[in-house]
């Protein structure tokens, strides 16, 4: 099964929601994908439509923008 | 226990983060409110910090306002 993806950049905004999200879905659930730490995810996952973080990508590819931490664009440069 | 309550006006963009969130989500542990339906709820809402729908307000008072379907003004006017 594919998994939700909770993407994040380490800002305030990002581990607020990420706490959050952590209470409301089961763990095993979603990945956690800090962009700070690997940069080299930034680029497929704009291409996935991520356009600013923190975000939750389901299982089905949909997109949940939570809240705003930060522009995609801005972690790209 | 304080449940969650998803906020919403009805609008194409609520109904998909509806669907999302109720797939992620335990559905007896959210109230889904339709604040087109139930005006009296919006200037609670707005009170408790709600800026714009669709949006999840947890159990512990943290507001997740997910994606932009429309600012909570637009809904008092």
């Amino acid at each position: 099964m594919k998994k939700n993806i909770f993407y994040h950049a380490g800002c305030s905004v990002c581990k607020s929601a990420e706490n959050e999200i952590l209470q409301l879905i089961d763990k095993d659930s979603v990945e956690i994908v800090n962009l700070g730490d690997q940069p080299e995810k930034i680029l497929p996952a704009k291409e996935a439509g991520l356009k600013s973080v923190p975000a939750l990508v389901t299982s089905s590819g949909t997109i949940l923008h939570i809240n705003y931490g930060a522009s995609i664009e801005d972690l790209i440069s």
